[in-house]
């Protein structure tokens, strides 16, 4: 018998408490031995709730759960930093292991954090924090433990991956499909770290740094959101053969890390561009297994309690056997992450420009003199003075690309410079391996 | 210190030495201890090799491996069934943990194998046996084992797959490209087990297994190749929205399993649909997590050898801390699988009828007299005496179909029955999910 306890019962919470009811025999007969929920830590306990849980279990006192000798395991989905953080070292302490769904402190701690549970030989677990019900932690650490990880696209945001499936579905703009998103549920009222790409950014340097096995902070990732893209940009992107994205990124750059998260174009024959509405995605690529991609639904009370609960059975066998479980090895190196301005990408930029002789000579000029090359332009609606000009860039260090821009600026006959989004010219899978295959099926 | 020994050194097997040693000191790292390969049982000991071993590591003598007391971990990569069985056997009941990737093995021994592990107390271990270096094994076993699972959709042969791909984006005809992809090393000089479907039936057999913790008799599987899927077909379904794929399908149905392998219509908007090449992918439903998808490269030395290597260091873990790891459940139950008769799909036809009134009447009267009923119908290229005529039904039950193919065929003006293909009418995801999703990210 394996006791836990959950801190928090809200709605992973409750989900979890459904899985463990639904599928127990099935959960018991999996870790050879039962699961008994012992007692769960609750704000108040004359809310109504829709789950089946006896009064007896509910506490509103911390102090009753974590100083339980009985407990063997505490499953954290209270969120945010204080007090679960708190909460999670005190279990670690009293000998408890801990699974947990939050992004904020395993980003924030979770070096401190493993070496705590390594200390007191116990386990570690947060499939939940990154990405829902998605395998993708338990993955990188095992199933693709043999690799040396290269690179690793996200959409790890589901309601920015929504927002932008229905701007491109419904040719509708960034505002309105907020406001429908926010009344479908799909969207918080306070939608701002969703949308500006900071839930992304922690969830990307968890990933980064299992794959690179080096501590990513997340204050110093670049971070832009899609509070930006018009639907004109959609438009245009579509007609070139891409989709946009809010892409998360982590990959070797030579002896540094590139992490960042942006809107990005994306070729629509890559696999991720069909990954829409709430869905997340992770697309890597290693030296060995080439490239992989995980799909599934990135939030969401079941999906989270799905891997919240995976987790508990993982983290529940290794207590039964006693032995100690896969926690990530800790090397207490921390990454030495690539400058933006460094970083070479292809660019896409839509530019108001009057519609006269020589412009167009005048733009490519002051490009070219910043390194700036061009791999396409599309000019549009000719029969106004003031005409939209897109361009598509070879891939340049993104430095000089906001050099040529602020020059471009400077040009009488440049309106204005609408927008600038990077293109993420990885190779169509299939098409670009990196050695011919050989049959061993 | 886990002394290892392969059995087997072509393609995979070669790979799984390059991995172990250009990633070694990480592979090290992640156990705690250091593996060391003793020995290698090879056919041919002065054949020319593009790996570095040592000549005193090589052995034509199996004894020599398995009567070893020193070796922890034997890796079988000889493929088929003898000798690879009985060495599997052997080894295990030396009390060596197995790692393989022999999926006719798997797929007709599991039960047994596992038993025999189960009471000698070592780990068996097959990720490569299915769909190459994509994560799907553990996954299940481990990252969804908090689900039930409900229904599994796989592309899990990358010769067929390259051949639908090449005919669809090459409006070539199958016999053209099976030329090409034999040519270029995509398929074998014999490819009979991959187009006809039982390369995909024994893969689909061991997913099932685990997903549904029952045996699956593959000789018990409906199989279809892709053999007489025509370029005619595959653009029409094009116009249709559609894409055609071997799909190996495991889902449950009342108290029976319907598991099968045939070509079948997927939506264009479905993640399957970008599954190009050579890649396999894994689509699957879970009562918590929803749908997930896991893709990536499912054949070819590296990927199978990252594979293997990751089960390498999963066992090796397990030895090390001297602690049975996590085989799979063998409940002893043998899979009750549904008659393909009795199973609902839609379907698409292709009918050559003369270009008379009344033809198209008498053909929905016959359907129609047999429970088909029609989604949609396409009646092409109008200036002949003879004329296709295609459509696409509601779902009905094969049984009732076949039948109404037969009274078709008696028509004096249906010429000839050309195609009858399966269309998988699973809803898009992401449009029809189960549940509003709460936020929970």
């Amino acid at each position: 018998m394996v006791n836990i306890a959950l801190l928090g019962l809200g709605t992973v919470g409750s989900g979890v408490v459904k899985v463990l009811q639904q599928n127990k025999d099935n959960i018991n007969n999996k870790i050879g031995t039962e699961i008994s929920l012992k007692k769960v830590l609750v704000k108040n306990r004359d809310k109504k709730r829709d789950i089946n849980l006896k009064d007896s279990m509910m506490t509103t006192n911390p102090d009753e759960i974590l100083n339980d000798d009985e407990i063997d395991l505490i499953v954290e989905l209270i969120g945010g930093e204080q007090p679960a953080y708190d909460y999670i070292k005190r279990a670690i302490q009293s000998k408890k292991s801990v699974v947990t769904a939050n992004k904020l402190v395993i980003a924030r701690y979770g070096p401190e954090i493993h070496r705590l549970a390594d200390k007191n030989r116990v386990e570690i677990s947060y499939e939940g924090s990154v990405a829902g019900g998605l395998p993708i932690i338990r993955p990188l650490k095992e199933s693709l433990a043999a690799n040396r990880i290269k690179e690793i696209y996200g959409i790890l945001n589901g309601t920015t991956n929504y927002i932008l499936t229905k701007m491109t579905q419904n040719q509708e703009e960034f505002s309105d499909v907020l406001t429908q998103a926010q009344k479908l549920g799909y969207a918080e009222r306070d939608p701002s770290s969703d949308i500006n790409g900071l839930d992304a950014a922690y969830k990307i340097s968890i990933l980064a740094s299992i794959a690179f096995e080096s501590f990513i902070d997340v204050e110093s990732i670049f971070v832009e959101g899609i509070q930006d893209i018009e639907q004109v940009d959609i438009e245009l992107a579509g007609e070139l053969g891409y989709v946009i994205k809010l892409l998360a990124i982590a990959k070797e750059d030579g002896d540094k890390l590139d992490v960042r998260v942006h809107p990005a174009f994306i070729s629509k024959d890559h696999p991720l561009a069909l990954v829409n509405d709430i869905y997340n995605a992770v697309y890597l690529q290693g030296d060995a297994v080439g490239d992989v991609m995980s799909y599934g639904q990135g939030a969401g009370q079941m999906p989270t309690a799905s891997a919240v609960v995976a987790d508990i059975i993982q983290v529940a066998r290794c207590i039964c056997e006693h032995r100690p479980g896969a926690t990530l090895i800790d090397s207490g190196a921390r990454a030495d992450l690539k400058k933006i301005k460094d970083v070479k990408n292809s660019f896409y930029l839509r530019i108001r420009v009057n519609d006269k002789p020589g412009v167009m000579a005048k733009v490519t000029r002051v490009l070219g003199d910043h390194q700036v090359s061009l791999a396409s332009v599309l000019q549009k609606h000719r029969r106004s003075a003031v005409v939209p000009l897109v361009l598509i860039t070879h891939p340049v260090r993104e430095e000089f690309l906001m050099r040529s821009i602020s020059e471009l600026e400077k040009i009488e006959d440049v309106i204005e410079i609408n927008s600038v989004i990077r293109v993420q010219e990885e190779k169509n899978p299939g098409q670009n391996k990196s050695t011919k295959t050989e049959k061993g099926e």
